[in-house]
């Protein structure tokens, strides 16, 4: 079977794998206050060149956007803003809400928030009988795979701060959205542009782990304490220092990205050149064409990947993800099945 | 100014005052264990013709909603399925999610809840990365003061039947319902269709107070305890024992729902017979005409009312509501204007 | 029977229901936006002289602690300490902790907190594995009748200031507590002590009804929002407003704790004469007699009242409780039962 | 520094990491539904003789402490009755509260439960106004060190089974406790004596990971929608499968549960041979040393521990911990210190 179903059924890249077998047996202090921790935050601050920034280690990415939001939406009637199709809103079996919190859906066609749309849930917001928007919450990329471009950004910020909203970030897959060809990003904008936001490690390289950046002083207090009350404060937090000081050295942590959104650009063009449409564009490592029905039944017996709940009478929508660990044969030998 | 802003500014009907009046020096057990409480609560019974109903007193209708929704929702993971307009989506700063549910919201026009838009919800939340929907609240009448048939709550419990879930109906406004020219639905038919549902008492002629009716034996269990918890077990709870046992003597409490129903129909055929158009029919206590944008501005100037989000480039609708204390001399002080 | 069971069985003070009743036909703006709420809570500022503070009316007592605290311990890590016979603590069914927060709880003998049972938690809690003391709560009169000094109360204030905890008052009975002969402290000092504190209603004349009063800034911000999402806030709100304002006119209120105190110390010294022992002493309108079981089981069919759980081999503890209500008459008649 | 602060500082047993390595570049299924995951619970079904179990896998203790309890604590009043220094009373950050539930804190002087303290509790909570106490937790060993016999254990079930209570067993050192030798446990017995419990992996030679066993059919439906919405549901689920049934091979989980407690034995019988007292007796992998205090503070320069809070005018408990990492070596070391 050709495996494109998601990108986090594989372990760890190989380097990665190293580190951890290397520092396996040394002793350190527990609950990410330990030297590796240091170091990954260090070079995440200055990746993103923000020296001011807190960095925080959590072993996943329901477990991080729940405590992230858990900590910013500081006021039982604080509400965050988001795409419907947020993974907050669908993949998290109502996280948000079990920790007190609404979500302000809004219905859009791509996965991404515009300032419209914030506009629109904040005229409908009067008073006291409301809740009270107070973050939006967007994914770069999105769970449709597409990016936002730094204009699209800074217009969301600058409607942001019109209202007096936070912008969290959910970067589980980051390093995809910034070897786009539709991006003109990089990550010293994002202290610019967001309160705070995360890098994903799970879906990028590493076994698991995410690295929280909180860039607004006004988010920084006491997080360590909302990190342990929510579970996701790890005693060997070393393991995620130790994967992310690994991944970060030497570009590693982009270049995955980077061979994630080339084998699915490989893999749209293949499709495309075979005369097929798809149900969104290409952007990053998701690929989302419209197969006859047959042929999509037909390639379910040889390829791993998930049906997307688009249907026509005659076609239907499925959706294939790459990652680091996808190759180029995997890749032609599915381009020969269609 | 004519009053046609809500339903629930004046003070109780003069039998209910009476009756606090009556019993204001007597002495009783408190937290809803008098002799008042039991009494209403055999009126409602058999109101209802339900003698294993469990009855429950609580002094308003958010903290009805939010007490009765923590506890049906037994499982964290559990959530209920309401019409965007309804009450607990918008008028009650996410009451519902700060216990920890979500609420799925259904877009409709009208503000009824019908089998499609449940199914529409089941097919999208297919395992543990989702909610589990496990009730569906609606009101009759609802936020928009149209009315269920029976034919359309029968579709909804065969429905919920199918799929386990429970009915909760907000009946804040039942009496006005029931005196629907539309409305075939009677009181008996309620424990038919409903797991658990209240009679308003706060719109509906008492000063305060709502009746919780609870059919389903599984959400009888230490109700009173989860009462109590969200902080609706008043000490002195003979007060809505004495007001309900009033409003239940005789039939004033549908009697009450005519009133409010009869003014409101009077005031839509004013209004219509002076060639006014309407954003949603007339069915209760509830008048939304499409007035042009001056006119609607001089009767803000005359007429205590609400303007409702819907705007043309040249009219501008509002939101008219009677009561049981409202007046024939109000209502022609109204078309008057006009 | 002789009523001596608690203080909140009667209904109001006829002064307040012939206030309810002249106004009841009044049309108000809902939700505590109206004349008579303003009226009442500019009063209480006069009374409290505190002329920034912020005045909230709601139903209850339970509602209050629970919305004030779940406003005021604004971090889900934030607790607050508390007497383990505190309301909070054993009688409101787990509702702080349902609002997310742990109550620290402090072994009391008498109900009273103290600097030094502050200081014992706070050592305790030391890093982002506890949770963080943020505030304290106490009532006057405590749940045993007894009642603060100013020199106990600065006390607390001085230790509270130096450990950065606010203080939150719960003045179910403060008209009782005023009137000790064991006080010394006078509405005017509550906002040179207290972050926040209310004032009963339900036990002190009110038919139902407590007024929050917000002292310190950092407190106040959407504190409406707050109120609305636990349910609190009450639709017909200006019920309220007209009953503190009648309260508040010409000192009734006061007038009213007195009363019911006097009858307690006029219980408590006939006992005493009687050479009975207590187990607490009598301050306010609570007597707690140890009685000889038999003289206690044959009280208990002339008299209503609660046991209290002290018990030795020969005594048992009651819990006689006075109000407004009583007369002279019960006194005298209980005190020929023994 | 000799190492005796804590036994989660070393990353995994090289057997267990070897397992990582081994199936690093496999492809799974996410989220615990794969083939390791499988296995893993089926030795662990095995190992308790319990064929019916449910087993998950979850990465951290807290956040199997909060996952299971928000759901084994069905309904929002529903409390759990802990002794005081238990792990989720005292170093979870309030995480349980933060839930919606509350703990029943009992002071033990050993961190050992019994029934007179379960029945001490629940004759306290008699009513609504009060919360229910559910279900019990304790953990083997406890967080001092120490372990249930069998009768103790066997003596709660029968206590909890005449109230309707739930245990809930802690078992991050089980493998510690069943080397004691106080112990006469063993892995069968423990779903005769709980509802539910869990087998600590972080601690015992995992690099992280914990097994929860689920015993009592009420409890185990869908506790996976339960798992993610706490963010407790691993992407990379396989990881934890991975690693347990390395660990279970062959009893390589007992036998490191075993050298963790000889290496405590050595430790306490060196100590006690020259003459030093101790707090508590060891029994796993944990000394309780009283030290006079000059010596305390000279050691705290060659060794690493944590003090324990118990203190004379002359002499410090200190807090030695051992694992399966600690070496003969290291405790001729310390032994040689003092």
């Amino acid at each position: 079977m050709i495996f494109l179903k998601n990108d986090y059924s594989l372990g760890c890249h190989p380097i990665v794998l190293q580190a951890l077998v290397d520092t396996n047996m040394e002793l350190h202090d527990g609950y990410c206050e330990d030297e590796y921790c240091r170091k990954a935050a260090d070079r995440i601050r200055k990746l993103v060149k923000c020296p001011e920034a807190d960095v925080h280690f959590l072993p996943g990415g329901t477990l991080m956007n729940l405590s992230a939001l858990a900590a910013f939406l500081l006021r039982p009637h604080w509400s965050v803003i988001s795409a419907d199709s947020g993974h907050i809103c669908v993949h998290e079996t109502g996280a948000i809400e079990a920790t007190g919190h609404k979500i302000n859906h809004v219905k859009t066609k791509d996965g991404k928030l515009r300032p419209a749309d914030i506009e629109d849930v904040l005229i409908f917001h009067e008073d006291e009988h409301y809740v009270l928007p107070k973050a939006i919450y967007i994914s770069d990329s999105t769970e449709t795979g597409l990016v936002y471009t730094k204009e699209e950004l800074q217009a969301l910020r600058a409607c942001c701060n019109e209202h007096g909203l936070y912008i969290y970030l959910d970067g589980a897959r980051l390093p995809m959205a910034l070897n786009s060809e539709k991006n003109d990003v990089s990550f010293e904008d994002l202290p610019q542009i967001c309160d705070a936001f995360y890098l994903g490690g799970t879906k990028c390289g590493a076994m698991f782990g995410e690295a929280l950046v909180i860039v607004n002083d006004a988010l920084k207090e006491d997080m360590r304490f909302l990190i342990k009350q929510r579970g996701a404060l790890l005693a060997k937090g070393r393991l995620m220092g130790v994967q992310f000081d690994a991944l970060l050295e030497g570009g590693l942590y982009l270049d995955l990205g980077d061979q994630a959104v080339r084998m699915a650009t490989q893999l749209a063009k293949g499709i495309a050149g075979k005369g097929y449409e798809f149900y969104l564009p290409q952007e990053t490592n998701m690929v989302f064409p419209m197969f006859p029905k047959e042929q999509a039944e037909f390639l379910a017996t040889k390829v791993m990947f998930e049906t997307y709940p688009v249907v026509t009478d005659t076609h239907q929508c499925i959706r294939l993800v790459t990652s680091w660990g996808t190759t180029q044969e995997e890749i032609k030998a599915f381009l020969e099945l269609i």
